[in-house]
């Protein structure tokens, strides 16, 4: 059920007088939450989005990250935890003792439902091994998701015959990822390269005037080559939430 | 038949003694071009993106466009240039009179053979009036690459209503391009409403501190809502084209 | 009426028949425009946030400026047009006579239903001769949502003395809007000067290291005075309304 | 008695006799000090604004923070730290015993004099709950300054429902503050939806091109709605401080 | 003769009697000048560094070049004027018939004896045709200071076969010179393929977030391809000038 | 007298009753203006700061400046407009007779009471020829405020024996200014071989990267040589003031 | 004997034979230096710059700013280490016993021939208690080169009558430095109050915006009020060595 | 045997059935690597650039890059790692008990072949003792690449004599390094004394408006002397790396 059916069925259910005109606001947009105080937990969101609920633990303590995992499950959604710490999982272990720490991606993920894959791919190229924790998130991210994930490493530009000697599989996916600091030229030459959808995370690997990143993004929203989409610097999250999008269009 | 198998191809084609080394050191990858002194026309394009070709109009003479054109047209490719003044259109009605311009967009179209398209659609919501010529850049692009586009006008988030009355195109779409201005808000509100890829389009509309569209291009790229791409300010094309690949995913 | 109450009111429509589920979803947040295919001109603002149409003039032609101002008188609304050209002028005069253009602050106002001021008043001050543009747009915008407005131009931070002879005026008012390029000292310096909100102004007065205004800006958020708030790069609009806001506040 | 009328006084003092040529020179403008060493404690400061003493307490050594509060609570000042630590805290409780601590606002207050509040109140809404402290810092400092708050926690834009859920409660505020980081929307939204001052303090929370809070900085100036002042980043005090003299105009 | 072997000559001189003292401290490093009031024409260049003279036209009016040219002429340099316009040209024409115009690359070059060129040669790759007046710029110094120069031109990456089919030219030459504006990957895919010193010219090609070809400089400068030294914006000049330096190594 | 004296005088006026307080209140600090409506010309500010009128004529009509400079005049101070066009000139003839202007640098004077020079004098250094607009405002202004200046063009540090050739000049000066674009090498070295006060304008000359000065700006702000000052970028004025205050110190 | 007569010196001397070329080459501009292989101390600097020794500690180990005092001193100079830790503090007692640290400025000073002071002085004014240690650096620095300072300290805009209640001070000064964080503004106020050159100092202090002083750098650099000179962010020495060269003028 | 020839063959191999298609496409351009997992090692670079293999230390574990040291060395390749800790050190013994650590270049080289060095050398000359870091940096890897180097350390603009000192051992090198920090000017002055390439390392040395090197950056990009090319900043590798290619042209 789409989610604009969602919002019309609502406001029939006010007509019909199925619900009070207070419960259709709290709920506008058949968007429920859950409020424990310092979060409110959008339970909605698998309705109104179709994806599983993620949670971003910058700056959250791990007990509050617990918190939120624990409706969430109860909810029947899976539970991505991005930018966790081993004490996050630690907090979510005693949660669901299936939560599983990728410490290079920094992620914990709980899952209670696996997601069935579509029969497409997604390709994750890196410049460098330096880029490889982005690329990581990513394929957490996109795996969690539900889609299989290939990995072409360490194929930077200054060594173009080792991206060309993967060319058959970052060809052969329905959508791909190019992951890079410093110079962030990979996003221009794998653009080149395919016919497919290219989602370009600049990374902050590199020092002096690559400026935490900014080098790689500016490169990359400057690609010459068309086809390609940007994402914030370092958001392997974001590149795997995006290409799980597209890779599983018509799956919904 | 698809790039890879081309490469594969050219290098049987060497072993097998069809082509000479020399042609396919020059034709390595399966590309083709034709060398018009001030540029290599890419002819070998379609074959290699699946894309037919398009001419960044800016910095070239109108001459220089048409003997492009011309190239490209002998070779059976639609012709579209973007960034193009009413010069350039005058410089193709000679070299083709089905040439058509598009003063918003700055578009010149040439179409020999119209593309069919997708039974899906790509959505394009725009946050006010003055970032109409972005967006119909966006559109005149999508539609030359073969795509059904529906237009959301003026439905910026400082009145949120409007953009709620749309949601069902919106939601209907199999992708959407948000394309706003000053701070760019529109992209973070649409990636909430949808469960499709979006793809953000920075505009330079705005004055003191939007600094030529760096304010929405920042806010873009950390929008909270996942599942945003983000191109170039004012890159309305790039949208098209990205949101064109991602909306024929599965034709080719 | 409060909007919060129109929203109420449309959901109880809905429940009682009065009113059907699409027209709702059309309206939704009580908000309703008119679709003049370029844009959607929003008729429901007065009701939404009790203010008349104010149309941004900058990349609109004069003949779309006169056709959303037709949809708003014809509403009943009075219409400002800011960054406004003469143009813009003599496009609105033939749709209503009584237009008004402020060249220095490129407004053009017309004005149907005069707006009764609260007693409390507005000051502006201004650093230099160079800011009045600036500052005119600040005062046209007041005076048009019903405000009364005291200027203290040309009261710049190096001649201290010219600003502390002008210290009743500024003291006597409601709300104060401080405008100033180069250095923007003028906002701290007011801020320690009255126990009154401080609307601070940037303007692009100003060359070399003012880069167009930045300096002022970034003076202006890290005041050393407190009550201090800031709007875009020679908004005189944004202050000018905001300023209205709180001297107004009471009325409603 | 206004500002204005203490200088007069202070000049017809002069002119009577009542205080001597050095006196005046030493306290022009009403304002007086007490000098202690290391600093100049503002003593008129009630009198010349309204407000009681608010120390900013980052690079001061604990001791001399207290130094400076037992001056002002002396003259019968209340105190509030802001940027305070744990040892500012300690610093304090033996100057007075009713100092408390706020760990997530980084405050530590002291009333000895509470201060009424108006029957008005100032809403805050945030984007995530990594904006709570700033949030909580722009409460402290309302509370303290004699207002009442209702916090609107956790109400992104990449969830429009949760602040659509809860658009009673920011439209009944006589001024709202909006925070938030990443890409700053919050602000534009919330401006779109009410007929009030929104006070707009972006917040470092975010990485890569959030650049320390500057996304949302420059999305917030760039508001596509009228009626909001922004802050600096990160700057939970001068909100609180700004909507405190918005919320008590006319109560002087 | 060493430009060091000058300088000891000198203080030889003096030592000897041969020349002033007054002499030789206007002199000092064998470095003597023409002052014609509005500059100081360094005639003693040529000695000291081993280069005709250059003249950067920008800023400078169409006489005063010819003044510096006359006296360069008359001590026997060649004269090269970069960022001139047609004006200059015809300012030059009456000094010496033999001035010619490089449109494209805004040059003037007044030849009177011809300089050797050496036996290998410099490649100049550009990204795309936009990029050419820049690429000219360098080729028309390179070739003035005696060089023998191949063009690569429109070679972007996104078409890398266009790149790979001219490699033989690529890597035969002494020094490479890459020019290319948007995301500037062109140098690190060149320092990639090559084994010789590559100078990288980033230009102003390309718009939005380009920002004048920061995204390109800051590419170049981190280029993940050793060997790579950037020389300023747009400066073709600069590029031509250092690659002839190092293409004649050894001659001098 | 001293400013501070006049002060003092002006309370002990009070006390006597030999001025009202209200006069009192509207001069404070010694400062008198008169008020033109669009101005308050600061006829106080001989007595306040020792220096004559000099006026900002960017952004100001000729008229404007007219009215100015009438009043100024009227008082007994010379007058002198910086940023003048020659529009500003015509409007000032008829003013007085004696008005100059000086196009290079912009300026126009009156001066109706030559000021004595002090014995000492000011050397003025710049870069290249470009810079000669910025230096010689630097010169009008200086030369206006009753100093001796020496110039030293075109002695960039590329050809280093040119500006040592100038040494005896430049270490003999009491404060030496010194003008460059480009990296702004200029101060470090000039501020390496004098034992004098150097104050350091950037320019705006230059391309690309230099970012309109701020290379320059940046370069000389990190000087490696003590005993450097920086004013604006292109700001000739403020370095001749600033210049001439040091110049004629001793003098007061 | 001034630094020109010594080169001339010099030269006679390579002509009278009285020293080699050698000698004359390494010791160019009557610049002495003793080689410690770290570093070439420069013992020719009293002669050349009036100047005694001033060591940049940062980034130096402790031994090596020994070695450098060390030999400094047996050429007879007082030598002040800047940005100096208590472990350089350490490090130089055993070299001379006289070494005071002050941990505040973090100065560490060696004077073994007392510098006279001329009659008049230098103000600091500091806008903030936090802006203390730059203010101290200054401080130690022009009292080390022979000047009297007095400190104003605590006297932000925000309060501008503790500013003025310090005007006779300041005014009274030979030369003001004012030294500011947050929006800088106190340099443009204290220019506007005196007839003496100010050198501005931006600090650090703040956050956010300030972007660690470049809010206050931008600020000063285009203060409204003439006569002021601006240094490197949190640069004390800087102005203090600048200031002491103002001070001392006419002294030797 | 030159790259292209080795394509050449590569691609007659496959024509000659010597090697497959498969093979070739995984050795596209005569690049042959080893895939270890974490990195694909590039043991086919010297063929391909005649360089032996530069491992980037930062962010690599020190087993990492042990495992990739052990791959080059059996490939009878030397290997040098830059930005390398003791840790490294300590993880390379054990693999290679010739590992030599280099703390202050921050560098392990292991020589199992030594490259003789052509007879010409590289100069390189440091603005101040803080740079020496990254001027090691560039000698390490010059001399492992097989040059000879001169330091000429300590030689800023400052003290210009010391620079002019040491001009013979700069003008005997075949090709300059330039390191320098705060405003980078030893560029520009070094490139007026030389007729020979200059290669720019702007270091991160400074504080406050140096921003991180950007500063030196942005002067040694605008260097208006000719002949600079200029890598990132701190890059002393890149340095050492651009120079050896310099000055080892003609020797492959």
């Amino acid at each position: 059920m789409a989610a604009s059916d969602i919002l019309r069925q609502l406001l029939a259910d006010v007509r019909d007088g199925n619900i009070s005109v207070d419960a259709a606001m709290r709920a506008l947009d058949g968007g429920e939450y859950v409020d424990i105080g310092h979060a409110k937990v959008d339970t909605g969101r698998v309705v109104r989005t179709g994806a599983p609920e993620i949670i971003y633990g910058e700056g959250k303590h791990p007990e509050e990250v617990a918190d939120i995992a624990k409706v969430m499950l109860s909810h029947g959604a899976n539970v991505l935890v991005t930018r966790a710490s081993a004490a996050v999982h630690e907090a979510l272990l005693p949660v669901d003792h299936r939560a599983v720490f990728n410490a290079r991606a920094r992620t914990v993920s709980i899952v209670q439902r696996p997601v069935p894959a579509p029969p497409t791919y997604i390709a994750i190229v890196t410049g460098g091994t330096s880029d490889l924790p982005v690329a990581e998130e990513a394929r957490e991210t996109a795996c969690f998701l539900g889609n299989t994930v290939k990995m072409v490493p360490d194929a930077g530009v200054a060594g173009i015959h080792r991206l060309l000697g993967a060319v058959d599989t970052i060809r052969g996916a329905r959508v791909v990822i190019a992951v890079a600091g410093m110079e962030g030229a990979l996003a221009s030459v794998v653009g080149g390269l395919v016919d497919k959808p290219v989602i370009a995370v600049p990374t902050s690997v590199g020092y002096g005037a690559s400026f935490g990143g900014l080098a790689a993004l500016l490169a990359m929203l400057n690609s010459c080559a068309a086809g390609v989409g940007v994402v914030n610097i370092d958001n392997g999250f974001g590149a795997g939430y995006l290409a799980s999008m597209i890779n599983r269009l018509g799956l919904y």
